[in-house]
């Protein structure tokens, strides 16, 4: 199969990529991206990415972020970055990509725990998160020539948590792996509507 | 309480007004609001209402509204109403309403059924609903001063039914009383993190 791997650099992106190059034909993007470059913040960089790339079986997003910032610190401004990278950036990757997958072809986006076990900070993740879980869940009962469309959602993983465990106190980081193969479940497999919880 | 409404002349706006007027001092907000007009796809209207409401005990928010259209019609331009709307429309309300509520004070919005029970041509609404439902669970385990977060799922309600009751095949509508009753025991109870179901 033909993946295309947005965020493969990233901490997950780099789990996925290792294990899906071992049976597929693997293309990696990213803003600074090995084969591809696109920011999924513009609608216009997302079309010039799939016109570069072509028809994929597969894609799949490891990008995206929000701000980090308590309720009595966020603003809408604030929040704008959860709402254009983590939400949107994944839904338009799937709206305009829609037409650049083959018949029976996936699309599989991330989401996280911070939505169903919140941690102080992380209203706005948790935003972008619930968003894309119900976008995923309702658009799977449509896409077109059997598109199918999951995502998965990684506990904070152990590759992260010298950066970011501070923010995640009584969790138990999980291996990137185990986040990676959830990727794999969804994009060889026959599920379509999922969240896949890698907790 | 002094209770502030927005959405208040609509199908559920209204059935929410008459539950609360029974007991509660009641200012209707909308963009022709009975009281006073916001539009909330907007920030410094909604800084505005809230400079002419002062304090209030609770905020209610039943206004919010997302394009509906297949996945195959759906763009994200057509995606941009349920994301300014009804996702961020709601979040901002609470964002920059925080500081106009009372301690131990409340808000309530409202998310819907199409999350959980996907239709066609819900996509859109689906995501904001669940965009707002996550942000409710994670903003309230840090609300400042007691304030309290909780959202309404409500079910298609049969006033609504004849107008919109197409694109609920098979949903048992449930009457909008039953909705506004939701919206009591979120402003007069003492739960915070919740989204009341009414299905
Ligand atoms: N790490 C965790 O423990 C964890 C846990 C739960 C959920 N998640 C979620 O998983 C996703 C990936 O997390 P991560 O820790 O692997 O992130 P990361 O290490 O920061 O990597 C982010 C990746 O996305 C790319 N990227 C960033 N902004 C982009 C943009 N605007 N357009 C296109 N590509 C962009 C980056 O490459 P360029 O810099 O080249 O663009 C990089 O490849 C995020 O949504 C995160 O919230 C992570
Ligand atoms: N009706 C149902 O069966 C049902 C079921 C599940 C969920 N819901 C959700 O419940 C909410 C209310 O639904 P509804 O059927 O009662 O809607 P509705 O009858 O269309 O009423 C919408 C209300 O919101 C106000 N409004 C609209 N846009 C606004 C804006 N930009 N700023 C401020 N106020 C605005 C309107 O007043 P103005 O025109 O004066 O602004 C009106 O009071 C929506 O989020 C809807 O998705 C409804």
């Amino acid at each position: 199969m033909k993946v295309l791997i947005i965020g493969a650099s990233g901490t997950i992106g780099k789990a996925i990529t290792k294990e899906f190059e071992k049976k597929h034909d693997v293309i990696r993007a990213g803003r600074n991206g090995a084969d591809v470059s696109v920011d999924n913040t513009s609608v216009e960089s997302i079309i010039e990415m799939y016109d570069q790339v072509g028809k994929v079986d597969a894609v799949v997003n490891a990008a995206g972020g929000a701000n980090f910032a308590s309720i009595s610190d966020l603003t809408p401004e604030l929040n704008e970055k959860g709402i254009e990278s983590k939400l949107k950036g994944q839904i338009n990757l799937v709206l305009i990509g829609k037409d650049y997958v083959k018949d029976g072809g996936s699309f599989t986006l991330t989401t996280g725990v911070m939505m169903d076990d919140p941690i102080p900070l992380g209203a706005s993740a948790a935003m972008a998160n619930g968003g894309v879980k119900s976008f995923v869940k309702a658009a799977s009962i449509e896409m077109p020539r059997g598109i199918r469309i999951n995502c998965v959602s990684p506990n904070i993983v152990q590759e992260s948590w010298e950066k970011l465990g501070g923010f995640f106190a009584g969790f138990e980081p999980v291996p990137a792996i185990r986040v990676a193969r959830a990727f794999v479940k969804s994009v060889e497999g026959a599920q379509t509507g999922q969240n896949y919880e890698v907790y």
